[in-house]
């Protein structure tokens, strides 16, 4: 009863306060192993461990978004649990490699409140970070969502919008300590594509589809000990679907986009994100991408690449992200993802 | 045909026999990600290396149910292949942490037999140990069966009914060496609760559900290496349904427990438990403990609460075990498993 | 687009041209883990660290179908990604032993083509060599698969059909360095039944039966990076049925083989195999086994067993391999998978 977690309610949240989230966690080659099962990645970096020497990696880092769910996942129970809806990202910066051994902990720091003009619900900003055993930054970014009020005549609190960037500067992308291209092997990494050969405009249509199960996206989402009950329960929506963990479609459109981005092998930051709609068991889902820009670093061979990653139920040839209806810019129908997000890839 | 395991009949077993399990298993990081992705566990010792060491464990345990059900898988070929029903446990006890790289090997004595007044099946009841690669103790427990005679005119054997424990006595409770819960982190852990604000009596409404997969409880049921054929096969039984083995919902429970027992994070002994009724895919469980009773250990900051632990299909929020139907006590509708057991705690 | 793969076809590949397969990989703890949740393995070397010494074997090497899998996989994007059919495999041998921490490579030579008479398809024939860290091979096989051609008018190439072995020879079966099963512990192994045991002809029902689900050999298929679009996308086949990976089916009745052939542990070779039919969700798969030959070899205390493996859809407890139809030996109905191996087992 009242030993129970209830979550965090609008009025619960003050700008300025950190919530330091429970349940540190090891990843391990456990983690590597069941992501490889539930997404169909094959990028060579997390995938052998002489490749990630072969570029200055060892022991071989586990993928990002491993480190992405685990420390998101420790901000649900605290921030989302009575979430009406997750509204964005911003700022999300990978300061360094997570490899088997590392304990990731996540505090939160609240930024911004602003009450909705409903008086039920408001939106809560905070900024994120996920430090390793040593307490070294390992990943940090922003999230907005709206949280119901428990009392809906709590006052409103003062209104503070952070200032979020739209996109995470170039020069504020932190390539891994030692990460070395410049004696890249474009054939065991499986595509001949360098960061010259993509162009900012260009598209690709990554071709593969996946049809989602319940019991993938569960145990997935389980393994990042994401407690939000939609995700598990069939009781717990007046549909009886079990909504998938949006994350479970930014790992899937992300390894899909293995097809024409295999040497994009390190995501370096996510600019931004939308959940444009639900997804469900018996979807089929396909990706494309678009190159929204292109950057140097000064590390060896190691150029990046601004990508746009859009995940569609049923495949999309023409990969249309918006139309225009009644005036207004709307995405297209069968869109499930717009992500944002920088890539390391070798020049 | 005659080289494959026919498994014992009830005739086979005799009183004093000592059966050596077969395939001895080694432990893995590998099992701690799956158990992790098949249950929604979060309890802080298994889940975090430096947690662990925090409370003078090191490297961290695997959850106990890990252990369990490895150790209880190894007993099925011999003891249960034939056997009707799973009557019963008593006295286990876990004599010391299992970690990555143990060997458990698994063997039963039969301490006790009695032939059904039908002639047709008997109860055999055995004491199981699983010892580690060192020779040590991990776990043992009692159980009883009740298992088909072969040839009904077999003659019955002389009656031994075991006098087993109802409850493993707190003094009897093994903490693991080195277990020091005086600098404990509640923050990490995820809740305030410590043994005094527990109260025997209290109820607990873990408030979280899942619905179960067929995928899922197959997965978890591989891995113990546990071979029971209605687990797997469709064909098995009249209905169609693939049985979940009753270990898959007392994992599922124990893990929903977190919420309100997070910090009951080591389960010290499992003095009884009954599977109530069958589950299958689909079933939506749910769970609420009772504290049945608190014990003081002599290790530095350790207490002890005896919990019952019942998982129902569907939500029961008014927590109740049995109703009284025709003057008999009979379990409530919807009750799946009651567990009783015993867990450590910080003070 | 032109980014992403679109495989080879027929008259892209050259007879004596060697092909490096993309994107290596690296075994851990956690394949093992998930290969003994996705298929009923219990047999001793790989489930015990401390069995594995016994034999002379640390650390303890994982299944060969893993390494066999990983390896397999590889070759797709490359190989059989426009495929018609898989005709069939040959003179497939494991070198060594794999180990978590090996990581396997693979590539191909091109050893024969012959044009299909349509002018639409053709046979490619290719020996597929995986190697370790330390390039040593682990294993090598030959397959040969029908596939498209992108232009019918192109010409078509000489034909060369390679001289291909019926089975591999006893005596060129590689016994892993140190294996010694002159103390073999049967009663850890599970069963008492050895060499001398075994006769020639001899068929082994193997009893047990499991229903195959789609997260199971998703899962499965995509942890050994095999890309192939009908495994995964239930709008890749007009029945929208996700057409199960043949290699699921070999895993999933070797581990069923365990009763009844529980000391047949080391695959040493496979001689030859056939997917007879296609499997589905909701399909249950058994396994018989029957004696095909017998070797003995020089390390001491092990000898070596020739088996054809049968999987059936339901159970065929006659253990019919062919009928007899319209003068044309058929596999009987239900027949899925014909496998032809050589297994290691004690004297």
């Amino acid at each position: 009863m009242s030993k129970t977690n209830a979550g965090n309610f609008f009025e619960d949240f003050t700008v300025g306060e950190v919530i330091e989230h429970a349940t540190p966690r090891t990843i391990t080659e456990g983690d590597r192993a069941l992501y490889g099962a539930l997404y169909p990645t094959r990028f060579a970096i997390p995938s052998s461990a002489e490749f990630a020497e072969s570029v200055g990696l060892r022991p071989a880092p586990v993928e990002e978004l491993i480190a992405f769910h685990v420390a998101f996942g420790k901000t649900v129970p605290d921030v989302s649990l009575n979430a009406v809806a997750n509204l964005g990202y911003a700022e999300c910066r990978f300061h360094r490699p997570v490899v088997p051994g590392d304990t990731l902990h996540t505090s939160s720091e609240v930024i911004g409140l602003k009450q909705n003009s409903n008086g039920k619900t408001g939106v809560v900003y905070v900024r994120s970070t996920a430090t390793n055993q040593r307490g070294e930054v390992a990943l940090d970014w922003c999230r907005w969502v709206m949280v119901h009020k428990r009392d809906t005549e709590a006052p409103a609190p003062e209104t503070v919008v952070p200032d979020l960037a739209p996109v995470v500067a170039a020069e504020d992308l932190v390539v891994p300590e030692g990460l070395d291209f410049s004696s890249y092997d474009f054939t065991a990494a499986g595509e001949p594509h360098r960061f010259d050969d993509y162009e900012v405009g260009e598209k690709i249509d990554h071709v593969d589809g996946v049809t989602f199960t319940d019991a993938e996206h569960m145990l997935a989402t389980r393994l990042w000990q994401n407690t939000a009950k939609v995700h598990f329960n069939t009781e717990a929506r007046p549909d009886g679907n079990r909504l998938i963990y949006g994350g479970h479609v930014i790992s899937t459109a992300r390894a899909l986009s293995f097809n024409g981005l295999a040497n994009a092998q390190l995501i370096a930051a996510i600019n931004g994100g939308s959940h444009v709609a639900p997804a469900f068991a018996g979807d089929t889902v396909y990706a494309w991408s678009e190159v929204l820009d292109k950057a140097e670093t000064t590390a060896p061979g190691v150029a990046a690449l601004r990508l746009r990653l859009v995940a569609t139920k049923g495949r999309d040839e023409s990969m249309t992200l918006k139309v225009t209806e009644d005036d207004k810019q709307k995405y297209a129908a069968g869109v499930l993802l717009d992500l944002d997000y920088w890539a390391f890839i070798p020049r």
